[in-house]
């Protein structure tokens, strides 16, 4: 059986499974669990900041940043196909009431020129810009990368216009080894992040909202709210923590087997290997004789589950329980159907 | 002194005062106003629906329509000049919690085969698209009319995929004079459209929400919760009665005076008289010394008002407060101003 | 026939709608209409504030106030009859995420140190309480006066925790005639007001909002956004200021008529006529064989109309339309149902 | 070392820790998550209900419940010192757009008649109530257990009016263990419930939300859109499964100590032991020289960790944490500090 529908389906490894049964707990919403303190000191020290919230989902560390830099009323930039506006259920309208305008350019291929020229400015009954959001990597475009100079032209506009720039980096782990670009050099381009430890990492479940001191307490009252304090989560960051210190480099054995992938499937041209960068592997099956759901469906007949994500647009995501002979085998399943039907 | 500003800014005529002060009125609240019942049933006529609802303005009669349309967490498609997003104050997403994604064409230049790419149907975790929004004429789009085949593809769009059209009609009238197009051609075509009697037609106060009986009833307890529900509102009825019987047809006096303007100012590279519809006259001044606020100052100096849209982009705007003679007198003002700084 | 449902079914009057018909007006979007702006300054100057705004409806008024005084999350107290929270369609929680809980005391039978007790002060993960409401006179109160020393004991209260103190005045006009107390008496007691200018003072439409004037600035977004505002509504501001003007102290004569009718429906047990202080008469038939809904139909049946507020309770209203013949009238028909049935 | 503050601090035991060391998990997100599957399964049957959903806290799981059976601009009816209202940040409110009312009774000691009058139907502009909150057992109201007859006249006023019913269950493991009433007769009356495993049963996460297949369908998306989806949550399920298994019937033991603590704190008028019937103690010291704040800071100096509730109102929580010694050691300190004060 290979599992290639995401990263979030790995599972915790006998290791960390015993840093979860060792963790020292207590309970954090009294802020007593030191596990989760530590992990929140961690990794605001990995991005340059001051602070860090434990957070239950990526949604949710999301959700939280965003609220922590638009007020209802208030206006955020992101991308057409930005996780934070097509896969969180509307939660920023919902529980924000925040208003969004959406760029056209696709994944991580961004133009800082358009998206400047987006902001509005408050005055008169315009509704202002507060924040623009941006994905690294980009889910919906790929596991592509944004340059390190896209980031620090979309710093500069947000400086200009004295709004704030998000970053939900819930694969930005996958960003920092494809490019290099160090975590704290990422981090401080950024007012808020949210980075997923259950994706890539391999934990079981967290994520983290990243940010000033101020913005984290704030983020505290909102986390409440929402319903995502918990209490001894210190068995879920020792999972965070040991994935934090095992986990990271790896990921290039992740962005190596995605390129086999694409590669082998290049052949019925419905992936270019160039545009792979990371672990995400889009599958265009627009040129085929199949759709989507009836490549994943025949592929899931022969045990290797992959996601279909648009009509003619298929997923394949490598990670850390998909080995070579798992990978060996989904795609001599895959080019077989592909064979078939191309 | 004119006052090119805005279409709003026309006062009631000594005959539309005349409707007002005889006007038969009753509680409408209780649905006892018979002025504003008849206004109601002869607008829901004429565009071909069952039912209207007066309310205050524009943005309310938008936002009613758009809470009927998009529930809570779902979302609304529409242009990033649409007025429902950006002059609204973000209602939809405070209000309603209505997740938006925006296309990047501008105006009424729209693209049915794009604005269908961008539908996302339910399933998983995916926000909803529930409607898309089209602006007519279109107020950040110049007053450019959205051509009637334009309009069939968005609703056959939203037919294929099960979700509704509204129409942002606050100057409809404008198109149906320009293009030619029944206004209940073009209502047909929505399941929701708001139009607006205080501007071009010259009313003091108020718009109308149109749709299906159902969607008018519920209407009216959204109008409700936001403050809109008045009570002997016949005296506003009474002058939107009137202007709808005097001044539809000689909206295109307005347009043949906005005509004249931008031949005027086309000397000056400011303005493309084709693009020039209806009556809103967009003055392009990147070409030129001056930004949008300083050419407004300076007009504003010799008594021609106008206003500043975004920094290097003002707008003129002809109405039925405007005559020949004060119209003469502002491209005067206007053009000698461009003929010192082009 | 004779209305007595509401105030609100008050018709203008020649010398109003002449007012109307004669009033300067201008575009109040742009702030540029004269008799609003008169109106708004000369409304703030009677209750001694700052400034004030005028808005299409009671509720949108209240609405605006209470989001000026609790921000989203924060908390409200209020009676559990309180027009803001059982009349207005859910508007505060909706609209301005308001939460509210509510004392049990009855209309304006207020318990001071029932309410401070009720206060949360910020800290921890509690609700903190942000503002406390009142209504005066009470609507559900049958037009109950709150005495201004239990006034001034929840303005202690409110300054002692830091929290904020609205007045739903839509009837405060009554009050100040009942009571003899200065509007600015009442206006320097409270943070925010809300006053309605179409109830008992007879304008066809209109109520302000009142306070500082950094929260009337703020005061004019939220309205923007709730679609409140209008454009030439001078014609309505000059009704709102002919009633200013002549429809105050004749608000006596509502009251005695209001007591007439309390006198001679006592005899039936169903009014306690000491407890009619103003223009509201509530009715209580549970000790007759009438219900609510029974006694309006057959009232309405002769001519008379009165409102079911509750299964067991009807109101009377007086108001500028009803005159000593009409009321004559409805007082025979009204007695003679529950000779009938008591 | 005594910490009595709350339930909530338990720690995992090692036999808890060795089942989510064990756990079999899946992406729960994708419905894959066998341990998660199994303890919603058993939740549901063991209150009687069709379906559960896992949340990661008590609040989410209370606010999806709210937002389950009350649409925005709904009504809920509860109590004043109800923790779904006043320790939730005001979610209902922000999130759910849920209008509340309150009714005066303290904490457990319910007057059906009372409420069931609170409710209001729809129609007209009225805010139609659309649920009613109990909570079992009651948090402000010191552990108290609602009794079965008032629940069941609950469910009849309930059903009378068409209106949902939801437990606040945090606790309602206490209230079965005091008063020997079944769970699923408790579940039975209810629309929904939320139930607590990190409080008394000693799970380090996790709350679950009971219902209908059809409103936890619709519990998912609402979970989703607070950011409440968790990944390999089985390991958390794991724990709460254990506690489910072991840590019901010892709750009695909890009960015990709390009375034990009630009794020798009682010779200081502080309390009242036959109010004590489950875990929680209140402490009312207005008649002492001590305020909360100072009672408790005095005993952590000692090491005995309770809580400050209230300015004159202290908490004093047992849990399968403190055992015999750690309760003796506390009533020592705490008899201590009050002789000396009282």
């Amino acid at each position: 059986m290979a599992d290639l529908r995401s990263d979030t389906v790995t599972r915790p490894s006998i290791a960390m499974r015993r840093a979860m049964a060792e963790a020292i707990v207590g309970d954090d919403v009294f802020g007593d669990d030191p596990t989760v303190n530590a992990l929140e000191a961690r990794v605001a020290a990995m991005f340059g900041h001051e602070a860090a919230l434990f957070a239950p989902s990526g949604t949710m560390a999301n959700q939280i940043a965003l609220q922590l830099v638009v007020p209802p009323g208030g206006e955020l930039l992101a991308g057409g196909d930005a996780h934070v506006l097509v896969y969180e259920m509307g939660a920023a309208a919902v529980v924000g009431g925040i208003s969004s305008r959406t760029w056209g350019s696709v994944g991580a291929d961004l133009d800082p020129a358009q998206i400047g020229a987006m902001v509005r400015k408050p005055g008169g009954y315009t509704v202002a810009t507060r924040a623009i959001a941006v994905e690294q990597t980009h889910n919906l475009g790929g596991g592509g990368v944004v340059p390190l100079p896209t980031l620090q032209a979309l710093r500069d506009i947000a400086d200009q216009h004295e709004i704030a720039l998000h970053c939900d980096g819930a694969r930005i782990w996958h960003a920092h080894v494809a490019d290099g670009v160090p975590l704290d050099t990422y981090g401080r381009l950024f007012d808020t992040l949210s980075v997923c430890l259950s994706k890539g990492l391999g934990a079981p479940v967290g994520s983290l909202v990243i940010g000033s001191a101020d913005r984290i307490a704030q983020a505290r009252i909102i986390r409440k709210r929402l319903g995502g304090g918990m209490r001894q989560v210190g068995i879920l960051a020792a999972a965070a923590d040991y994935a934090l210190t095992h986990n990271i480099t790896r990921l290039a054995e992740d962005h190596e087997r995605a390129q086999r992938v694409a590669v082998a499937l290049a052949k019925y041209g419905v992936v270019d290997p160039t545009q792979v960068r990371t672990n995400l592997i889009l599958v265009d099956l627009s040129g085929t004789r199949l759709d989507a759901a009836s490549f994943v469906a025949r592929a899931a007949a022969q045990d290797v589950h992959i996601a279909a994500m648009l009509p003619h647009l298929a997923r394949i995501v490598t990670h850390l329980d998909v080995d070579d002979n798992a990978l060996d085998r989904a795609i001599t399943v895959l080019t077989g159907i592909l064979a078939e039907e191309a």
